[in-house]
C-alpha cells in the first residue's frame, strides 16, 4: 500500500480519491473547497506526506495547473514525485517536468480516460516518463485502472508528455466516434423509415461491428429521453479535439473526420453564421434568390 | 435573324426575351402570366411559329419541364427543335429527347449560368445534343452568350445531357467557391485583427489570386451591408449540388469541398441539430458535462 | 425448432447454417457449390422443405438477390415467407415484396451485422416487415443474435426495407467509426510522440471512453503486424456508405464525418488524382511553383 | 518619385523591381546572388540610400525574414522604415516590429498576391501598421498594386499583422476555390458525359458564375496539357492554409472547405497512407474482406 497526496477533489479528483482508498492506498487530498478536503492547504497536505512523497494533480489543465506545479516545486523535495492527472496539452508536460527537474522532483504524466464511470470501472491510463517513475507508481496506476489485464486498461506511451498527447488522440478519437453516431441518429430520425429509432439502436449493442461503449451510452440516453429533446444541440469542446487538429496539420496528415467532428461543434454552438450570411449575400447578387430578413 | 418560340418568362426567360430581341431575334413568349405573355396558349405560341419552329424552354426543372416538353410534342411538326434552357437534371433529358424524338422533335439541352445579370453581360452557355441541332441553334445562343470569342462563353459539351451536366458541375465547383469566400470572411469577423473587412474584401478584387465576379459581388453586397447583418445565415439549395455529389458517389470521386459546401447548407436551415443533441448527450452520460436544457 | 431453407452458403451463409443446426434447427442449404449445397438446385432445396415453408436468402445484394426472389416466386406457394439477409438496398425491398407478395408469399428484410465473427458471438440483427411475420421468423432471429437480452441484439425497425436501411445507417456509422481510429492511427504514427503505438491502442481497451468491438479488433491486426506494413492503404466500399450519403443528400441532413470516410477510401485507391494535378497545374500557373513531372 | 531599398531578388522581388522602376522610382536591390543585386552587401544597399531610408524586404518567411529585419536593425537609423512584403506569419510581425520599434524604425507588413503575373498586372497588397507610415509607403504601394481605383486593389488592414493575416486568410480561400475547381475537373474527367472537358471550361470563362482569374488560368493549364498528365497529383503547401487552419481553431469558427482543400494536398504526398492501411485490416478482420498485401 501506497501513500499519495491528491491536489484537487472535483468530479474526477473525488472519484479517484475513493477508488484509491478502496484499494487499500492512503490518500491525503487537498482541495480549495473545504468540504471535501483532508488539508487546510497544499503545504498542509504536504506535510503530511512521507518522504520521498508522490503527489497526484487533477485540477484544471492550463493556468491552474501550471500554477500547482509551481507551488509543488516549493514545498517537494528531491525525490519526491508529482503526476499530472488532469487534461494538460503535451506541450506543458515539458515545462512542467523542467520546473520540477530544476528541484530533483520527478514527473509523470498521465492521461486519463472513462468520466464519472470510472471510479466503478477504472479509468483507461496512458503515461508518459520515465521508466523508473513508472514504476514507482505502478501500485496507484494499478488502483485507478480497470481490472482485467493491466496492458489493456494502462500503456506506458514514452517519455515526457506522450500520456498526454495519446489522451489528446484518445479523444479526437472519440469526437469522430460520436459524431458517425450522431449523424447516423440524425439522419434516422430524419427519413422517417425507421419506426423507432431508440430500438435500432439498442438492438445494436450486441453482435454488431459497431457495438462500444458509447453506444451503451447513446441507448441509456434514450432510454432516458428517447427524442433526446430535452436538451439542445448545444455541444462545448474542451481543447483536446483542437490539439489533436493542430497536430495534424503540424504532421501533414490528413484529418477530415476529427476536424468534420469539431466543427460541427463549433457550429453548434453559432446562432447565425456569418459565413452562411454571404453565402445567402451571393446567392441574392447573381441570382436574385430569396434571402431571409434579420428580424 | 431568327424566330424563337419562348416558354417561361419568369426572372430568367423575361430578362432572355430582351437580350434576344436586342440582337434582332424574334421571339415569340408564353407564361401563365398573361401580363408579360405574347400569347394565349402554348398551342397559340406555337402556332404563331413558322416551321420549322424552334422553342426555347425556360420553365422550372422537373414536372413543370416535363410537362411542357411533353405538350409540346403534340404541338410540335418533324423537323422543330425543343430547347430546354432550365436547371434540369441531366437524366430527365434522355427521357425529354425520347418523347420528342418519337415525334421527329429534335432536343437540345443547354445549362445557362449568370443569373439576373445575364441580360446585360450575356449568358454562360453549356450545350448538349446533335452537331447539327446545335449549328441550327447557333444565332440564337449567339445572341444569348457574352460578348468576345464564343469560345469562351459557350461550350457544345456532348450530346443529348452533357449540356445540363456541364452545368451542374458548374453549380457544385459554385457551392465550393462561395463557401470558401464565407469561410473567410467569418474568420475575419471572428478574429477581429482585420479592422476593415470589407475593405480587405474590396482590395482583393484586382491583381489578386482570388480576383473572380463572385468577390465582386460579395463587394458589392458589402457596400450595402457591410457586415451583411440584415440577412439571416439561412442558405437553399436548388438541385445541382446534391446531384454533383450524387456523381462523384457514383463516379468513386471524392468531393469534400464541394460536399462540405452543401452540408453547411443543410446546416443553416436547421434551428437545433438532432446530431448535435445526441453529442451532447454522450458527453452528458459520460462526463456529467453541462447540456443545454431545451426550452 | 423450425425448419428454414438457406440459399447461399458463402462466408456468411455457411457460418449461419452452423449456428442455426447448433441450436437445433433443421436447415436445408443450397449453394451453386455442390461441396457445400443440401441441395441440387433451388427447386431441390424447395422440395425438401414442408409447407408452410421459411426460406432465407443470403447472396450478393443486387442482381443476384433479385433473381434468387424472382426464382423462389416461381417455387414458393402462398403462405411460404421469404427472409433477405444480405446486404440489399432498402429500395430493392419493395420490388422483391411485390414479386412475392403477387403469388401471397411472405416478406422480411434482415440486416445482419457481425461479420465472421458472427458465428460463434451471434449478429446483430435489424429488420423489417410485418409484425406477425417477425414473429414466425422469430426462432430462426433467436438463433442467429447474441445471447443477452433480445433487444440488445435484434430489432424489428419498421416495415418492409426498414431492416436493411437501419443495417445502411449501422454501415455508415462503421465508415466514420473506422476513420476516427485510423485517423488517430495515422497520426500516432506520424509525431513520433509516442514510442509504442501498438501498446496505446491496446491501452484503450478497458476504461476508457473509445473502448469497442472495432478497438479490440484493431488491436488484434496490430498484435499480427504492429505497423500494419504487410498491407496496403486500399480498401474497397460496398454500397452502404455510398447509400446513406445518398439518404443524407436526399433529407438535406448534413454528415460532414460519413462522407469524409467515403471519401478517404475513394482516394485510397487512385493512384493518381485528377483533382490535385488540377491544383497543381494551377499553382504552377501562378506562382511558377514546381509541379512533379509525370514519368 | 521615392528611393527604396528592396533585399530579395528571387522570382517575387526582381519582378517588383522592374514594375518599381518602370514607374519612375529608385530600387536599390540587395541579394546574395552577385549575378542580380545592385549592392555587395546589406550594409552596402543601406549606405546607398538616403535618410529617412526605405527598405522593403522580399525573401523567404520565418528565419531568413526575422534574420534579415535583426541586421537591417543594427544598419538602419531612427525614422527609417521597413515594409515586410514576404509571406510571413502574421504573429512573426509583432516579433519584427518590435526589435525594429527599439531603433525607432518604422515597420510595415504588407501582403502581395499576383505571383509572376504581378509584374505586368500589378499585384493585390495588404498592408498593416501605423497610418502614417502606410501614408509615407504609398507611393511604392500604389506603383506595384493594379491601374484603376486604389481601393480594388490595395486596402490598409489594420494595425501590425493585419496585412499577414488578411494574406493568410487570402490563401486560405485560394486553396478552396482551387479545390472547387479541381473536384469538378476530376468528376467530369471520370464520369465521361462531357465529351470534351478542356472546352467547358474554357466556356466558362464569361458570362458564367464561376469566372475567375484562377478559372482563366487553368483554361491556360489546360491549353498546354488537355489532361493535365503531363504533371503528377502532387500538391505542396507553403503555410498559410495551415494557419489559417489554426485560426479557424483558435477563434472557433467552422472551415469545413478550408480543412477538405489542405488535407487534398497532404494526402496528395502520401504514397500510402496508415490511415487507410488501419481501415483496411479493420475490414480484414471483422470481415474477412480481402486486402491489397504490400509488395
Amino acid at each position: 500500500m501506497v501513500q499519495l497526496g491528491l491536489v484537487g477533489l472535483g468530479k474526477m479528483g473525488f472519484n479517484m480519491r475513493e477508488r484509491l482508498r478502496a484499494a487499500g492506498h492512503e490518500v491525503v487530498g487537498y482541495d480549495r473547497n473545504e468540504a471535501v478536503s483532508d488539508s487546510s492547504s497544499l503545504a498542509d497536505m504536504v506535510s503530511k506526506l512521507a518522504a520521498p512523497r508522490m503527489v497526484w494533480i487533477m485540477v484544471p489543465a492550463g493556468g491552474p495547473t501550471r500554477d500547482t506545479v509551481a507551488e509543488l516545486a516549493e514545498l517537494l523535495s528531491e525525490g519526491d514525485l508529482v503526476i499530472d492527472g488532469g487534461n494538460s496539452k503535451f506541450t506543458d508536460d515539458k515545462i512542467n517536468s523542467e520546473v520540477l527537474a530544476a528541484k530533483k522532483i520527478g514527473y509523470l504524466d498521465c492521461g486519463v480516460s472513462g468520466g464519472v464511470w470510472g471510479k466503478e470501472n477504472g479509468y483507461g491510463l496512458m503515461v508518459g516518463g520515465a521508466k523508473e517513475d513508472v514504476e514507482r507508481a505502478m501500485p496507484v496506476f494499478d488502483a485507478l485502472r480497470p481490472e482485467g489485464p493491466r496492458e489493456e486498461g494502462f500503456s506506458h506511451a514514452g517519455s515526457i508528455g506522450a500520456g498526454h498527447y495519446a489522451k489528446m488522440i484518445h479523444n479526437g478519437i472519440e469526437y469522430g466516434i460520436m459524431q458517425a453516431y450522431a449523424e447516423g441518429f440524425e439522419l434516422m430520425e430524419a427519413a422517417h423509415v425507421i419506426e423507432n429509432v431508440p430500438a435500432v439502436i439498442k438492438g445494436w449493442q450486441r453482435g454488431t461491428v459497431v457495438r462500444s461503449w458509447l453506444l451503451d451510452l447513446l441507448v441509456r440516453a434514450l432510454d432516458e429521453d428517447p427524442d433526446l429533446d430535452d436538451l439542445e444541440g448545444y455541444v462545448e469542446d474542451s481543447g483536446e479535439g483542437r490539439w489533436t487538429l493542430e497536430e495534424a496539420i503540424n504532421n501533414a496528415v490528413p484529418a477530415p473526420v476529427i476536424s468534420a467532428a469539431l466543427f460541427a461543434r463549433f457550429s453548434s454552438r453559432q446562432k447565425d453564421s456569418a459565413a452562411m450570411r454571404a453565402v445567402a449575400a451571393l446567392r441574392n447578387q447573381f441570382g436574385g434568390h430569396a434571402v431571409k430578413k434579420a428580424e
